[in-house]
């Protein structure tokens, strides 16, 4: 696991992160020789303690007894150590424990912690999404008693959302929440898929659960969030249990519980059926967590296969030997084994600079003192974060999928552990919310019903981008001009059509997700090839800014084309998807 | 399962082939009734004995314990069941036991049988390859002693290519072949990734072993085939053993063995030196079913989420309530949804489609009178084979994931089934040559080395589907004529670039092969839209006809603009690839 350089490059040369948080107002303590030292410490916990209990926590997985779960050998041990190290707390607030620093050091914390092992990220990943909602909606007293612990990591939290026939229609949710005489409320019902639901990591857990109080409105508006502890406040048990762990494809590190709430004792959060919206405080930093997972594990599939390509010998080079010392040819020298190389690559760090980025929109939204300049934030990070979740999982696993293919048989097999990313890959693009679902939320609420204003910003940052590019990268610039050209005129021509039909929206959506992921990482490349310039102007490390400008032109050169499927297929309209017979969905 | 109806379409209503056999001069017993008799026959076998152990062999698996395979439960009594229905013996010839059956009806039965199970396929598939060395290259007592079993299915085949070191590049191959005083042979060498290697369904096992003899040529010239019985001829257990079976990602009902060679009694196919073309007697026919099985996964992912789309009831159509009576809509509103599934079985009819042409071009290659047939269905099928192979399991992979995608997170779990589907699918772009071999194999074999022969015969085939479509489907005339005329250019600009740097037909090899499936595909839908709007005239089942010609549509509006961007990929050249910073490849 070696991707600090990059992503060094990234935060450093490409955000100037020293710079974006002196902006904000940041204590000057947290420069670039601070940032180093916490990714230092933070690579130096996760490749130590829990990048070597990856795969022997895919093969032990999660077991349940008797209502209690245990999780893989070692997870125990390096979840104390990261209690230890303090990393729970790391930017939650200080009067609740938390160390306060700013989103973007929880972000680097996060990648670390999910390249080394996925499976064991999503407990601490979990938590952070449940403290998310405290933060933001919870009373003093819920903040006091369960936030203080959470950013300890002493107890560790849930998002209780999915019900056996509610899944992406959360609004479906039947989990009832009934009013006790303290004030207090009585929970009762079934959710499934709760990741993290029951484990042996901490004392308590606590559960973030939607519900319906009686004669709420009918559908989304009528859900209330509650907490709902594993310890009660009085420290008795409370009765929520875990009912079954799922057996699935892949993640078998982290259980995936039933959980069953009998009568469960709950406190309301915030106020009665606004439960909705507090849950996408959860979710949308879910979702931005969900598309690092895609970059993630793509990176350790790109550490595997290009170390792969350089050692595995098989054929000659078609331009004649390369190793004639050796029985045969690395395969690194074939081109299409490069180009797959390079599409991991590519997708690797475009993506990473978007997480990146995006999440300087979080920092601003949080931290910044400019009241336009967090409007602006707000936007874009809207815009982008559809982007960041659907496209980069997609991408992530595709990229995965190359890694296998590097290997060729061996990559089939256990024991060279890549194809346990494929595995491990798989979910992200379906929970919180599938690809579908981002590419509805992109184009029907992100781009449409705000008349393109996030899209609009990233407009101006591509116009820029475009712009630095013109003089010495003048190639990246052109596909720039013209996605710059064509992307809002295409949003609005799809938008004049779903004026007319609905249908039209969902039958772009997905293609419209793809072209714009698209678009966002040839933005990213851009910039990341401007800088890469840069540096090498100062005579900085050749080598490395080189191959950074070698995967921009590569990406423009060879991934932009895709975009033009995509926008041809969106054009087509509805018609070819809801005007068919019906006999075409129907196997017989 | 439930393709018959959709089989039959392509077998009788498109391709003809009561009248293809005929023109063969196959006994006119061979008609469209008999065909459908097989089908059924086929049909009841492989629903019923074999789909019930799909999933319970992939939970099982294979076992390995002192050198003994044991496949999963039900695994020996269907494969009594597939020799006592004749099965093995399908299309073998009479002399040797077999029924002699043109070999589409040996499609058919490939095809449900990897329908239903696809590990359990392999153990009869495997045998198939063996048979067709044996009938080609073996010597008259090599197929008294074991064709003769094999075609009652009593033994079983292996091939024996793959070693730790020699994978892609079989010609690094190190298992010795020694002579012995009698004339026969002793085999000594390590085998790895042997499907049906070893396993308890047959008494006897034959492997075929590519093997060095002493001074033989360096690379794949210097590679001989030895069958090598695991009984043998004197009924003595020959020392192959099986020293381990590998955990892999998926298939895993059937055994993939590492097969040790400790100087077994072997016996030379043919002549010394000749076993690479041999190997290719096999292999070609195993390529053409690896892309079958890419159709078969993705039948059973289409069946799957088609009924899942059906049922499930998530969210509200955008264009109002369809489901009124109902808490929300079946998901199959949704336009994103109708477009995963119809992707699936465009991909699927159109595999299908091509599957059985490549196949009637076998029939006329084995059966045909006309020399000058016959050689055009060599020059045809040897254009395709790649196509099939790299093309069909790219696609199926893709069509496989779609399926779990419409599940939502129920596509993650075991218990729904689908994603085995796509674990199983992953092995079929590695084995049998990677998409990568493939990609190679048709641009710099099959189109540049032959001057486009196999292409220019398919440009001709695409022609006539473009004159029958012009009139009444002047859509579809249209796409297949911009690929006419760009199709061939295309490569003729590659090759004449590849004249200057050899290294341009890997930097486009990949990229060209879809876009050459793509083209395939498209002609196929062509030919399958006209023969429905006949079918249509004729005033039969409309809705099962209209809905080919949705399906044709579909696909030519969504699926033809991604060759748009491997067109562009492709004419980029190699620099890209080739001439870039080693860094670029460098995980650090």
């Amino acid at each position: 696991m070696a991707s600090l350089k990059d992503m060094r490059f990234i935060i450093h040369d490409v955000l100037d992160t020293e710079g974006h948080l002196a902006s904000l107002g940041v204590d000057a303590s947290c420069d670039r020789a601070f940032i180093d030292a916490v990714l230092d410490e933070a690579f130096k916990f996760t490749d130590g303690e829990l990048k070597p209990l990856n795969a022997s926590g895919d093969r032990e997985g999660c077991t349940l007894k008797d209502g209690v779960v245990t999780t893989p050998a070692g997870f125990r041990e390096a979840y104390r150590g990261y209690i230890a190290g303090g990393w729970a707390g790391l930017v939650g607030p200080t009067e609740y424990g938390g160390q306060a620093l700013p989103p973007t050091f929880g972000l680097m914390l996060e990648e670390l912690i999910c390249t080394a092992n996925m499976a064991f990220a999503m407990y601490p990943g979990l938590s952070r999404g449940c403290m998310h909602a405290l933060i933001a909606h919870g009373s003093e007293a819920q903040k006091q008693h369960f936030l203080t612990r959470l950013l300890t990591g002493e107890w560790t939290g849930t998002m209780c959302l999915t019900e056996p026939h509610a899944g992406s229609d959360v609004g479906l949710a039947r989990t009832k929440a009934e009013p006790r005489a303290d004030g207090t409320w009585s929970i009762t019902g079934t959710k499934i898929f709760i990741s993290a639901g029951e484990h042996d990591l901490s004392d308590n857990i606590v559960h973030l659960v939607l519900a319906r109080t009686e004669g709420a409105p009918a559908g989304t508006r009528g859900i209330s969030m509650f907490v709902v502890p594993k310890i009660d406040l009085d420290g008795s048990r409370n009765s929520v249990v875990c009912g079954a762990i799922e057996e699935k494809m892949g993640i078998h590190g982290n259980a995936t519980c039933v959980l069953n709430f009998d009568a469960a004792h709950g406190y309301l959060v915030g106020e009665e059926n606004a439960g909705m919206k507090y849950m996408f405080t959860m979710m949308n930093t879910a979702r931005l967590g969900v598309g690092l997972q895609g970059v993630c594990l793509a990176q350790r599939g790109f550490e595997a296969s290009s170390g792969y390509a350089r050692e595995r010998l098989q054929m000659r080079s078609l331009t004649g030997p390369k190793a004639p010392d050796k029985p045969a040819d690395p395969i690194l020298v074939h081109p299409d084994v490069r180009r797959m190389l390079m599409a991991q690559r590519a997708f690797i760090e475009g993506g990473r600079a978007l997480c990146y980025y995006a999440n300087q929109c979080v920092d601003i939204l949080e931290m910044g003192a400019d009241a336009e300049r967090r409007q602006r934030a707000g936007e874009l990070l809207d815009f982008l974060t559809p982007i960041v979740k659907g496209f980069l999982t997609e991408w992530g696993f595709t990229s995965v999928n190359e890694a296998v293919q590097i290997f060729g048989g061996h990559g089939f097999i256990r024991e060279t552990g890549v194809e346990q990313y494929v595995r491990d890959s798989r979910i992200t693009l379906i929970y919180e919310g599938t690809t579908q679902i981002q590419g509805l939320d992109l184009l029907a609420r992100k781009v449409m019903m705000t008349q393109g204003k996030g899209l609009t910003h990233f407009i101006g940052e591509m116009q820029q981008a475009a712009a630095e590019c013109r003089a010495e990268l003048p190639e990246l610039a052109t596909t720039l001009e013209v996605i710059i050209a064509e992307w809002p005129a295409l949003s609005m021509q799809i938008g004049a059509k779903a004026m007319a039909n609905p249908d039209e929206v969902g039958a772009a959506s997905v293609d419209y997700l793809f072209y714009s992921g698209y678009a966002v990482l040839a933005t990213m490349w851009a910039r990341m090839a401007v800088t890469a310039r840069r540096r090498l102007a100062e005579g900085v490390d050749d080598a490395y800014f080189a191959a950074k400008i070698d995967l921009a032109r590569y990406y423009h050169a060879r991934i932009v084309p895709k975009m033009a499927g995509h926008k041809a297929a969106m054009l087509t309209g509805s018609d070819n998807l809801m005007q068919v017979n019906d006999a075409v969905f129907t196997a017989d």
